[in-house]
Formats: structure tokens, sequence, C-alpha cells
């Protein structure tokens, strides 16, 4: 990372924290430059970065003030699925949106895709590449069922970072999380078993709900905090759940990280009514504050809590490599591991392995939480701008999504069928819950460099959702865009 | 491959095939210099191959005869397992067998690891390099949930061999062919449900079906022609049988091909009574005849047949690249792939199409097949020269497995134990089948390159079998070591 960009981050940071608020004039250039020790031309630089972001304003002879956002968005509500265990539907909604392959004729806004183009990311292909051209042959072979153990030792010491204190020997490497969640729900659960999720929740998680015969309780979740923990207790209450599966980091799609006096009573609420907890950090390494949050896991202290993650998020989703610390259920999710796969790929373990060994997954991570941030902020003020007034909009503190509520009656599949000969893809809301709720929500990744393309991308879609609000009927119309309860 | 070594595998298909008898004499050196357009010195290298592997042998001023094996091993006799629907155990052994990876101390003979040191595999590795170096970020994103289009395309091409006409959407890619059964599996059945299956029969489908809740129905099987007709009609007239999963072609352990007319007859009982069939292809393209034998699926007309396979043991098994031809399943199969491990790996998918585009792919079975043919000759006289007599062992048609019968008081449990400290690894007959038969049998690889080493290992096992059969009881000793029915 440049100087200016060092410095502008820890700007937006103090902005972020409310140390300078808004309106409030930022220090001078002269006294940075001296504080941090950087030529003044630094400083400028990272000033005019700052005010490209639409987070401060140069005011004539006055310096640099924190801007007042034009238009704050308001979060999207709390949300209030179904209160009972339902079977999962939205398949071919999901399949449609995973069916698609990167195009140059599309902007794809709708899928988990993290960017892989930064330079900090060229020692990992370098490592890829390397093994097979030396010719190692270790690589071309099965490797230990349980995964390559460099590759195990080298995530329990990044685990370290999240609170979590394993060893290699308790580290499963699977094919990406998906089989990390589909290995632990299957070792745990039968046909037919409630689980208790977060809603909107992980589409694909649902869909391992729906494939394993298995039923979905969604709980109502706060953007802010998360998974209700009251409304929790009453289902725990209610029903035979055998299982609390949920994103307490950088949640998919809401962003929230939850924070750690309620990771640990919902741990307690766990081993009150004994259920296990499946954990899904994939986004976790990527929260924008650092140290990193920790993970319900590192509270864990009798094995009920399976943690999953993989690099797919991070690195690159194409590798497929991820990982599950399953506590108790080890030999199970071995099995369920065995069965799925019967191994994971070895290449592109050794290459992680040492992509991580000599520094360069830090470095990365370091480089990629500024960039995501700072995406962030561009997108949130373009959706602002070109989305109709009344757009909630989400305010994640990690990954690179953000989920968009629009007027209760709008329906994003009719927007998404309009977007498809527009060359703009996004991901409709009614495939992050079990029955087809959140219609009226889309998920929008900001991964990827935000150019002008983007831009107008983001442009087109506000627009199309302004048409169709338009040709709506007139009653809904007369209910103007208000907020749902 | 060199003239020599082709001249030697013609002369080595004719003697298989009974055009030269056993005993008889075999053509002058100089004959088949004409016949075949080679020099002397060619022939003489041919011969003196063929004398190595012990198929011919020089007579003084005779020339060479088709040597009659000292001692032909007896074929394993038809199985015989339980006739009922049973839950499946042997997983503490499976995992045993599986946990260990490549180790320069251990002479491995237990796994199905094919070999990958060939020159004619270089290319692959070439391939796997060159994407990564050349920074290719295609490589690091998911592509098509199916699979990447370009290796649907080769297999659809390589798939004519077999008889069948596939194109590439009714293909999908999966982490190896483990996925691939076990997405098949998950996709028709339900926990509860019974599968029809060959027996002995390979430990992962097994796992699998423990894995799944199912039950195994085992049928009897032949060393030769593979699953007994008359037995499995009778098992589907008495039981509800959702599924007939077997490896007809170059079977895990047997090695036996079935014969065309037999996968006819088997297809229409699998039509009379409705149910599907998973077809096990894994070792189908290292068949020792070339072409290659047909598969089920060849004469499937009403989709009912899921293909199944690999590049595991025709490539690498590292790579985790297996695909599935699902028929009218194929929807299912997709959902079930996709809570699996949501995408398979894209650089591995992208350096074997290239692989197979160039031709390399034929060229290195081509090798493979002559490898494997040699080295199943050459472990075949071992086995019979080291172990002790009445041992029966089977003699594979393709792959490069042996399946080994001893005396049906013998525990290969114990001999296990007993080589855990010499250096040599096995895979005992009991994982082969549900509920722990085939405790008398074992499993051997011949892979690898037969070393010196590898000769000394399997002594060793002969020789460790004869102590423990001298070391047991006399009752069973005056049993005398006669072949089980």
């Amino acid at each position: 990372m440049t100087r200016y960009a060092a410095l502008a981050a820890i700007l937006r940071q103090r902005i972020e924290q409310g140390l300078y608020a808004a309106g409030e004039r930022l220090p001078s250039v002269r006294t940075l430059s001296l504080e941090h020790g950087v030529s003044i031309s630094t400083v400028q630089q990272a000033y005019r970065q700052l005010e490209e972001h639409q987070l401060v304003e140069p005011r004539a002879k006055s310096g640099y003030f924190v801007r007042r956002p034009h238009r704050v968005a308001e979060l999207p509500a709390v949300s209030r699925p179904v209160q009972r265990p339902v079977e999962i539907s939205q398949w071919e909604l999901v399949l449609e949106l995973i069916r698609s392959k990167p195009r140059n004729d599309l902007v794809q806004l709708g899928r988990g895709m993290p960017d892989v183009s930064e330079a900090t990311l060229k020692p990992l292909l370098k490592a890829l590449s390397s093994n097979a051209r030396h010719g190692d042959l270790r690589s071309l072979y099965y490797d230990n069922i349980q995964g390559v153990a460099s590759l195990r030792e080298q995530i329990a010491r990044l685990l370290l970072d999240s609170g979590c204190q394993l060893d290699a020997e308790q580290l499963v490497i699977t094919t990406g999380c998906q089989e990390a969640l589909s290995a632990g729900l299957h070792a745990i659960c039968q046909a037919g078993d409630i689980v208790a999720v977060d809603s909107p929740c992980y589409h694909g998680t649902m869909q391992t709900l729906k494939g394993l015969g298995m039923k979905a309780l969604e709980i109502p979740t706060d953007p802010l905090t998360g998974i209700n923990l009251e409304a929790l207790e009453m289902a725990l209450e209610q029903w035979p759940v055998k299982v609390i599966l949920l994103t307490p980091n950088c949640n998919n799609p809401l962003g929230y990280i939850m924070p750690d006096a309620r990771k640990k009573r919902l741990l307690m609420l766990a081993q009150r009514y004994d259920v296990a907890i499946i954990e899904d950090d994939v986004y976790g390494d990527i929260a924008y504050s650092y140290p990193r949050p920790r993970t319900i896991k590192s509270f864990d202290d009798d094995g009920r809590v399976l943690l999953c993650s993989s690099f797919s998020k991070t690195l690159a989703p194409g590798l497929r490599i991820g990982w599950i610390a399953p506590g108790r259920y080890l030999e199970r999710v071995l099995h369920m591991k065995y069965i799925g796969t019967g191994a994971t790929a070895t290449q592109p373990q050794f290459a992680i392995a040492e992509f991580i060994r000599h520094g360069h997954y830090m470095q990365h991570l370091r480089r990629m939480r500024i960039r995501y941030q700072q995406n962030r902020d561009l997108m949130t003020c373009w959706i602002t701008q070109y989305f109709p007034a009344g757009t909630r909009v989400s305010q994640p503190r990690g990954g690179f999504m953000l989920w968009i509520e629009l007027h209760e009656e709008f329906d994003t599949l009719r927007l998404n069928r309009c977007l498809e000969n527009q060359g703009v893809q996004i991901a409709v809301g009614s495939i992050f819950s079990a029955a087809g709720k959140y219609r009226n929500c889309l998920r929008i990744n900001y991964a990827q460099k935000l150019t002008a393309d983007v831009e107008r991308a983001v442009k087109q879609v506000g627009l199309t959702i302004t048409q169709i609000m338009q040709s709506q009927s007139e009653p809904v119309k007369q209910m103007g865009f208000s907020a749902p309860e």
C-alpha cells in the first residue's frame, strides 16, 4: 500500500469511529504531515482520495471537513420471517444465479466473487504454478484425507487472530466452505430435522438444508447486531431444533458483526438447549477492522461449535479450499468429507500453505480490507444517488455485499427479468429465505474495481427500479414509498 | 513407446488371447522381423522383455516358447454374500487405510493410487503450471456450476470410445468420482433405501451408503463375468431396491469386465423393475484391450443409468476431477453437486481439457495400459511364487488391482497388524463388504514401478501369511488349505 493510501485509511477509520464527526474540521495538511512523518503532498493525496470517496470536502481557505452525507440511507428493517420450520424452495432461482460464469458483456453484481486481480495475490499464482513446474509429483497424489498437514498448521496459526486456540489435528480441509457446511450439517442432522438460521440467510446454506431434507426455522435478525436471541430462545423452547446455523461475522448478506457479548449469550443458549452451532466464518477475515472479530468458536468450551470457513472470499473461489473445525464431531465430519469428495485437491493446499507461511496472506488481507471498505462507501454513495428515495441499505462492517431493501410491494424477480437484457446481474432477495420472502430485496456485490462501467450498471438498476415502480398500479403509488415496519 | 515394447505388447496379447498356447513354439526372430518391418535386435529385445515377465522361455536352438506357468493360481470363488439388505460397518478400517499418505518408508500396496511418474504425464504438469504462470485469472474464479465447458466437450468426445453418444450439456464435472457417486446416490435415494451392489464392492461406495443411511444388498458376483444376474433378479423380486450400483468394467477389486450381453440383460432387468443404475466406470479407460469396453450407459435408452467416472485412476487422483452423466436425474444431481462442494476447482479443469485436446490423454492411456498389464503379470508371478499354495488370485483385465483370496479361516486383519511394523500396507478384504465378509481376502495395488523393494514387500507379505497360518491352531491346519466352495 502506498503511503497516502495508508494515511487515508487511518483518517477514514477515525471518521467512521466518530472521532471526527460529520461537519467537523479535519487536521490541517501540515499537522498531519508532522504527525505521520510524511510529505505535504502525501497528505494532500490522502485527502484527495477521501474527497473522491465523498467522505471529506475541502472548503476554501479552511481546509478539509467531514462531509455530511447528502442523504443517509436507512438500514433495512429487522427481518420478520415465518416463525415455524419450513421446507426450502427457490432452487431454480439459485441455479439461475450460479449457472452464470464470468462474462465480459455482463456486469455481475449478483454472485459472491471476491476481486482476484490485486498484485498481492501474485505470490499465490507463483506458488500454484511452481509445484507443477518443478515436477513435484506429491501434488498429483492424494494426501491425508484430513488435508495437507502444513496447510492445517498455517490455518491453526491464522485462527489465533479470531481467538481460537486449535491445533492442526482438530481441522479438516474441505472443498470450499460449502463442503464444510454440508459435511457439518450431514454429520449432525438427518432428514426432517429442524435447523435454526439467521434470516436473511446465505442461499447455499438454505439449499443445503433442502438437499439434505431438513427444515429451516428462520429467526428474526437485526441488520446491525444479528440474530435476535429472544426470538431464538423462544424457537428453541418451542421446536426440537438440532443445530443453529449462522454467520455472525461480516454476515452474508447483511454485513453486520454480532457483538461478542451476544456471541457468548448465543453459545450459552445452545448449551442450555443442548444444540450444536455451525458457524460460517467465510467473510470473517475481511472484517474492515483489525484485529478481526472473534468467532463463537473461540468461546466454545465443550466442542459444540463447528467452525466453517474457506479461502474463497479472501483469496480465490476457484481453488475450492476450505476447512472445518468440527469440535466433538470430528470423526463424523471426516466420514462425511470422505463420502462427499474422497479428499481435497492436493496442489492448491501446498500452494496456499506456502503463501500464508511467507506472510503474503496477511499482506493481501490488509490490502483487501481497505479496498472493500472504500468500495462499500462508493457503492453506498451510488445506491443513495441512483436508487429511489426510501431505499434502505445495509452498513456492512466486512465482506463485499450490500443488502438493499426496496418498497415492500416491489418485486425484484421482475427487476431481474428486466435487467437480463441490459447486461447487469443482481441477486434477488428471495433466495435468501427458505420460502421466498425478501422479494423486495436484492444483494449487490462491490468486490470488483468500481469502474465507470459498474457505475453505469448501478445507475441502470436504479433507473429500472424507478421505471417499474412508476409502471405499477395507482393504489401502490398512492401508498408511497414508505418503509415497511 | 519403443518399437520393441510395441512388438512385445502385440505378442503378449496374442498369447493371452490363446493364439499361441502354453508350450507352443513362437514365430522365429526372423519371421517377426519381416512381418513387422523391424530389425532383428528389436525382435530380440521384445522377446527378452517377455522372458523377463516370465511369459516366454527360450529353448536352445529352438527359439522361444510360450511358457507353461509354474503354478496357475485359481480364481477367487464366486462370492456368496448375505442375501438381505444390511447396514454398513467397517468405517474404522477404511479410515485407517485412507488416512495414510505417501511415505518413503512404506510400500503402499493398499490404496487405489495410479502411477503418476510416467513421462506421458508431463504435458499435464505443464498445463497445470502455465495457467497460473501466465496470470490467467479465470482459473481463480468459479466457472459454471456444471463444470468448464471445454472439459465437458473433451469428455464427451472420449465417451464415444465406450459407445456413449452424449453431449457436453449432459455432463456434470465433479470433485472426483467419489462426488459423482455420492451426488448420484443422493439424488435418487433417501435414508433407509436399499441399494444392490456387486460384491466385493469398492469401499468408498459402501461408506457412501453408510453415510447416507442406506442399506446394501450385496449380490453374488463372479470373478470373471461380474454380478450374478439370476441372483440380482431374485433380489429385485424380493426387495424394494432403489438403485443398482456396480463397476462392470475393470471392476474394483476383482478386475473383470462384464460381457456386453450381460450388461444389456442387466439394463433390461433394471427397466423391468424400474430401478436406476449407477455405473462406476473409473477404471474403464485403462482396460488392457483397445477399443475399451462399452459401458452399460451406452445401451441406455431411457436415461436411467448414471455414469460416474474421473481422471483419478487414468491421470492423477490429487487433481480431484471427475464427472457424471446423470441421464434423467441431471437437475437433481446438479443440486446435490451444488450443496456438496459449490463448484469444482477451475484450474485443473482447464489443464485437463488442454491435455486431452492435444492428444496427450490417449497417448498416456496407451502407455499405462501396457505398463499395468505387464505389472499384473509380474505381480501375479510374485504372488504365486511367494504366497502359500492354494492362494487364489484374480485375473484383472484392466486397472491395477489384484484380489487375493486365502484360506477361509485366515484373518487379514491379523495380517495387517503384523505388517504394520514391516513397512508394508495392504487393503484388508473386509472393507469391500457391507458387514465385514472377505476377511480372508486382501487387495493389492500393482500400479507402481515393480522394483526390488516392492518384490521384497510382496515376499514379506507371503512370508507373514505363511507364518500366521503355521501359528494357527492344529484343527485349522488339519483342514488343510482347501479352497472355500
